[in-house]
């Protein structure tokens, strides 16, 4: 290999904030691993951001262990349908797609949608979708060339059997339910048995590109038992996923958690643009995750806010991490183009804290070259 | 009528930015009359500012002359798919539906996903949704009482006949273009012929209850020949409707034109903020439009940039109303709960402006009581 050729680079990714189970923890760090590794190859080629990303994050869908793309949570119905979403800082470009069902990649249906936004405007002066969800979403992928897979094929045997389980205790609970109420319109007990969290783990991707262009995306399977149709933060602008540049500092941030919760805090943005205007990584995220997510306005009778967000600074081939989380654990890896092999850990809650109370937050800095 | 017990209130529509032809104006304004007097009935009842939005939208998704619930543009299937989103500034609680098709009026849909929220958990512990789309939301709201209607029944003459001109007229430029490129991957020509933006008419509502609660909605069909599947600003968090309180002060907005321009600008959500951080309504509003929409770093290689909206600002019993819009026109009406009638008005850019690339704003100030 000409090494002289090799270009630089670095890649983060996660496979969600939730509750890793330590029998569990190498599967996770092997997908990150695996992620990286493969990803850091194309970025030494001198691939874009952008295109690393959407690699990266198709290797973890691809991994039965996550929650995104194949061995995603089903729907109340039984099925797959996943949420996705893209961004590139230099071009501003997006792409998202929500609740797709029948396609292996959901993250290349939202790469294929800002690829298409770059070419401009459709015939007819139309103006090219950046947002696509549902069967519509499907026959657009379809005709663009991305891989289909029969639904069936998504549906991993962990998911089902804990659909099986969920789906029966669901079963017995809304009947209890209505019996307790006897009026199903009656302002819901929110103390019963809660379905586990370790099925938020969402996946994400920062990369930053030989020439410092940054992008991060995000994708997700959604909750458990989720209402078919469901479209969380890994679709909504703004919410899964984000990446600018001020002068000569660029940021990006992917989130994972509770889908709903990220939405209506916007969280992916609130990172970026407090990360920006900060001095101090750790401070600004900090800052974030206490006054605009725990503390938010927009939770205010959320008992427990479930939320993570992996967090890329990059300034003169620096680049600063950050995870941050308030479920029990969150799961990262990353590779800078100087790394031999890249690195995973997992991020846990204090003994003490409580998880969708309490924040746990890491950072380390690697140089990119 | 017991005129002691007459609560006041305040009630502000808009039936879109885009190109109000002087023989339609009527038809529009009357539309606009409608839905203010009838809303300003129940918030004189004392119904909340959420029921009025929802009422008021409901109403103009009724006018076949909207782009919004019957009489929406058509996709490229030539079928009615729609979008909506409510939010109130008392609770933050929100609700969005995407490319929903079957349902008379979308925004009930969205109204009953607030009202769901609000409850509180589902049973398991499951988080409930904010954001539905296609056949889940369809299914979902069919559940939820809401009104179906056959899909068939939602498509105007008028919405037939501009689909199957544009539609005949696409057929002869997608041959054109790629013959004349001989590669329909390479970047697309920008300079042909354009659909008409007299289809952008999405409907807006902002309402002041007797408790000075304030909340918005909007309601849209989308682009005409838009790609099944695509949702627009009008379902997406942040960028079609939003409604906050700072102290003493609560600010809404509703916003009309190109889905993805809004959608990428969050426009809604920085009409608002930006008008709680100003002394001035105005100035607010044209700094958003100039430096956040026309200059918008998310815009930078869109020529023409089609946005509108609605800005209500509500502080000790007086209502600030601002229309600005960067397309030909924009139509509204409002009625205050001291006014006999609502009033109505179309604003037009200037001669010498260009849709897409001029601003016109106009205001006015009413008290309410």
């Amino acid at each position: 290999m000409d090494t002289l050729s090799t270009k630089t680079g670095f890649i983060a990714v996660h496979v969600g904030a939730g509750y890793h189970s330590p029998s569990k923890s190498e599967e996770y760090k092997k997908a990150c691993q695996h992620a990286c590794q493969q990803t850091m190859k194309l970025i030494k080629e001198g691939n874009t951001a952008v295109d690393a990303v959407m690699n990266a994050i198709a290797i973890l869908e691809d991994y039965p262990c996550t929650n995104a793309g194949i061995g995603s949570c089903l729907t109340m119905d039984g099925t797959v349908e996943c949420d996705a979403s893209i961004m590139d800082a230099t071009t501003l470009g997006y792409g998202a797609v929500g609740a797709i069902k029948g396609i292996k990649n959901p993250i290349k249906v939202a790469h294929c949608l800002l690829t298409e936004e770059n070419k401009g405007l459709l015939s007819l002066g139309r103006v090219p979708p950046c947002f696509l969800t549902g069967d519509g979403a499907y026959t657009w992928a379809k005709e663009h060339g991305i891989e289909e897979i029969h639904p069936d094929k998504m549906i991993t045997e962990n998911a089902l059997s804990s659909f099986k389980k969920y789906r029966q205790k669901l079963l017995t609970c809304t009947k209890r339910d209505c019996a307790s109420t006897g009026n199903v319109h009656k302002k819901r007990k929110t103390d019963m048995v809660c379905i586990d969290n370790e099925l938020l783990d969402t996946v994400g991707a920062i990369s930053i590109d030989c020439h410092g262009n940054i992008s991060s995306a995000v994708s997700s399977g959604g909750i458990s038992l989720k209402q078919p149709g469901r479209v969380g933060q890994a679709a909504v602008y703004g919410c899964g996923c984000w990446a600018m540049k001020l002068s000569t500092t660029s940021v990006a941030s992917s989130t994972t958690g509770c889908g709903e919760h990220l939405l209506k805090t916007m969280l992916a943005r609130k990172c970026v643009e407090s990360a920006l205007g900060s001095e101090c990584l750790d401070q600004a995220i900090r800052k974030v995750f206490q006054c605009d997510f725990l503390d938010s306005p927009f939770l205010t009778n959320v008992h427990r806010k479930h939320g993570g967000a992996l967090v890329l600074r990059y300034e003169h081939n620096k680049a600063e991490l950050i995870s941050a989380h308030t479920t029990d654990s969150m799961c990262i890896g990353y590779m800078s183009s100087s790394d031999s092999k890249p690195k995973t850990r997992i991020s846990r809650l204090p003994e003490t804290g409580i998880a969708g109370q309490s924040l746990a937050i890491e950072g380390l800095i690697s140089s990119v070259g």
